[in-house]
């Protein structure tokens, strides 16, 4: 109790007067803290409804007007599909191939009818059953940032990857449980060759965590190694596999209108045994789609209604997300820009037109700042406001994603799983018990006096908040000793932290043997093809 | 256009392929920019209208419960009102006030019926009429950080603050559209005496800016002073002044469940003429008010109810405005914290009571942070978040504010006005027309090739998008070259080159010597008295 006492004597001089009663002594704010971060992993965050109505953007003429336009698109422009297969799959099911050449003309009663054969909310099983994700409806599920060529940390600085970093940053996704899976390689490992890297990355993926993860779509062979790893470290049989989606792949179309031969072939290879495809047009206002927001819509509704309805047509009913990637350029330098107020309409839009075709809906926690400075947060907060009210179900480069995705950033990586946990807590339903509307402690304390010392607090005071792992809430003289940390330090401080204290997930030993058995007897056979 | 071919030339490299996309020769980003950031002012933010629907995070049950028990807690607890004018102006309106005691219980008919007669939305009057403010509906307005102790800048660092310091800042707040009033005193200037210093004070303000704002009620004589002040400034009538509203004074409950004289003899002087009184209980959960966030909007929606039925007892149809002001404090030190997800849900429950009784809504845009930092932008975005989607209309603090109130920072400042007009920009309503639809361009360019050479985009392309004054969009290389500025530093160039183009507007000089002879006079007379 006397703990208690300590703080409630400091917290009542603390929080005498309102911020706005002018008599107010100032200075008073909370003493030394830091002590009793929250953890880590914890349950709570294992799987996360959205309890926000979606917002909308759009008005619904302007819904539709977007839909027409995108299959206006799609009739009388096409696309270009730079697969002989797939182009052929597309004549036989009627699409107008122009003899010659790579185009291919949809008509919406086809792409139409595709679309609607496309599941909606969906399971994506992971090798531990308590991290199997729901994809879709009002789940909201976060995977960690993909596919960066350089990491960067406070100490080291930005660099291009290592396995070792590539290692630690898995390392950090498994130890949050608000990060519900990996969304590709956090950064490139350039340190392990190209032919033989995917085994070695995936091996890691199953051995480091036990969360769900994504194969890349470069090349026949990379699927087919990925789908036999998640097969060994689920323990199934490639039936099982087949029955319950476990691997997902991220498809961007090459904008404008175009689907190239990796990606058709990852398509055809991911939805033929019914594992997850996330279409994601990344069209970017002003440079591959056009410069104002609304056409850069239509430009991604075709291009992804084109690249789903594909998934269909390979499978009918194979899952599969209808991902939206559209932001701006900088007009002035031609940089790209991320998580600006035309990408957070971008966002909302894009969930209106997702939810319309009752498919799930996959967006980004995006950022362009350089270092961890108030630009980074507030750009990626925006990013989350608007993927939170409009209505996102699987979010990729939820935390770590910095420069546009150019760098893995570890200090950014924990401050965004700060953010996500927020957001959760935010969205937690209110409670309105009794209990909760706390009348006799209201008529307990009466008028004047405080609440440190009632029952009502003491029985909660210790779990009735959130309690942020980087924000600094001390007093600034006591903040000045503790040498003026930004949250630049404290992020650093988290992860060394988490790392430390990490342990691998358990994993059979059977299923290890298999495991370096099959990475063994591919790279004997010298991996896969690097000429993609 | 040879700048623009070089632009597009960067531009074509530096956005060559999606940012998932592996074979993507990363470190391609904009060249340096910085150049032809948006000057300060701009019209298109003088009046902002919240397209948003408000989201809504209590259920009607919840709702209900909260003002079903805010109306028990004033039938059976009561609250005291510490003036005895109050307290007899009560009983004559049949309230039970407790013999002998300060005591006084509320009947739910006698709150709802007074409540009732308070008028929906309104327009707070400047005396530049292109500056008056319209309170309520859809309308959302923002008034700068007020009543700070201390006041910082990055090459000064945190000190208390003095007439310049104040004078700056009100330079500030005149210099961007985005904020529409001065919400009080931005810093205390403690080297004015505390007898004359609101005469300074508020003859700066009609000199400085000539947008609405406020008068503390500290002493009747202080309200008397500031609405001849206001009045002088506008060059009306007192009868116009009191049919145009054209002040404001911000009402603190002392929570739990108290009114003291100064601010009851507030609602009286300022009610009475017609002026707008903005009731705003402060209720800190954990501290004053209960541990729970249900428990403290009940007290809080109980303290706001007895304040506002009051106002309407002074004078049925005074403006008045619903104030939340509702967080937590870190129940490890007992620090107040701000811009956290309990906050997020009490400003937005808070939305939705004040809507129940059809009145405009007051909140705060909240940072707990000593440094602009990260922690700095994510908890104000939050902030943001919340009062945007939750439906505030009435904002205050939300330029400037840092350390929970306890420093007016000239960085926080230049960083909230970036991302109030960031907001704004995501709050304009997005163009569907057919023009934006760019089908053309879209034809035009077809799949493969680029948008930034076609007509739709060189017509558009210097406005299409918000250029931030803060956030830095340079590639790393161009950034490091630079010398690594953080936002921190982008903003204390912003503060000072606006400063240094600062132009007070256009006053009438009959206006400035009635103002000048009127402040002499009450100095003669020995100001005000200050024993508050």
């Amino acid at each position: 109790m006397s703990k208690l006492e300590d703080i409630v004597a400091t917290a009542i001089e603390n929080t005498a007067g309102a911020p706005e009663r002018r008599r107010r002594a100032g200075g008073g704010r909370g003493g030394d803290r830091g002590k009793g971060r929250k953890g880590p992993a914890t349950l709570r965050y294992r799987s996360i409804l959205n309890t926000q109505e979606p917002s909308l953007l759009l008005s619904e003429e302007g819904l539709e007007a977007i839909h027409e336009a995108s299959l206006a698109v799609l009739e009388q422009i096409g696309m270009d599909f730079m697969l002989k297969e797939a182009r052929d799959r597309l004549a036989a099911a009627g699409a107008d191939v122009v003899a010659g050449t790579e185009r291919v003309r949809l008509d919406r009663g086809l792409v139409l009818d595709l679309v609607r054969q496309a599941p909606g909310p969906f399971t994506l099983h992971a090798r531990n059953p308590e991290r199997n994700v729901n994809i879709g409806g009002r789940n909201l599920a976060f995977a960690q940032v993909a596919s960066a060529p350089y990491c960067s940390d406070k100490d080291n600085g930005r660099r291009t990857g290592t396995q070792e970093d590539y290692r630690n940053l898995i390392r950090l996704a498994q130890s949050f449980d608000v990060i519900h899976m990996t969304g590709g390689y956090p950064v490139e490992p350039t340190d392990l060759h190209a032919s033989v890297r995917h085994l070695d990355c995936l091996s890691d993926l199953v051995k480091l965590t036990d969360k769900p993860f994504h194969a890349y779509s470069l090349g026949k062979e990379r699927n087919l190694d990925a789908l036999e790893i998640v097969r060994i470290g689920r323990g199934v049989s490639a039936e099982q596999l087949e029955a319950e989606p476990s691997l997902f792949t991220i498809i961007n179309a090459s904008s404008p209108l175009r689907y190239d031969a990796p990606m058709l072939q990852g398509i055809i290879e991911m939805s033929s045994r019914n594992q997850v495809v996330v279409i994601t047009p990344f069209t970017l206002a002003g440079a591959m789609a056009p410069v104002t927001i609304a056409g850069a819509l239509v430009q991604q509704n075709a291009e992804a209604l084109a690249g789903i309805a594909f998934t269909q047509l390979v499978r009918p009913g194979a899952p599969v997300i209808y991902g939206g990637f559209t932001s701006n350029v900088d007009m002035k330098s031609g940089a790209p820009a991320f998580g600006t107020p035309e990408y957070m309409k971008a966002v909302m839009a894009g969930g209106q037109l997702a939810r319309r075709y009752g498919l799930p809906y996959r967006t980004s926690n995006t950022c362009a700042a350089n270092t961890l400075d108030a630009q980074s947060a507030y750009e990626s907060m925006m990013s989350l406001w608007a993927l939170v009210q409009g209505g996102g179900n699987f979010i990729m480069h939820a935390a770590g994603w910095m420069e546009g995705g150019l760098t893995a950033s570890f200090e950014k990586f924990v401050m965004d799983v700060d953010m996500l946990q927020m957001v959760a807590e935010f969205l937690a339903p209110l409670d309105t018990s009794p209990e909760a509307l706390a009348m006799d402690a209201i008529a307990d304390v009466g008028p004047g006096g405080h609440y440190f010392g009632t029952a009502h607090t003491l029985s909660r005071y210790e779990s009735a908040f959130y309690s942020p792992m980087l924000s600094d809430w001390r007093n600034f003289e006591s903040w000045s000793l503790a040498g003026q940390p930004t949250t630049y330090d404290h992020a650093n401080r988290v992860w060394k932290e988490t790392l430390a204290g990490f342990e691998a997930p358990a994993l059979d030993e059977a299923i290890v043997e298999e495991l370096d058995a099959f990475v063994a007897r591919r790279k004997l056979e010298g991996g896969v093809p690097t000429d993609f």
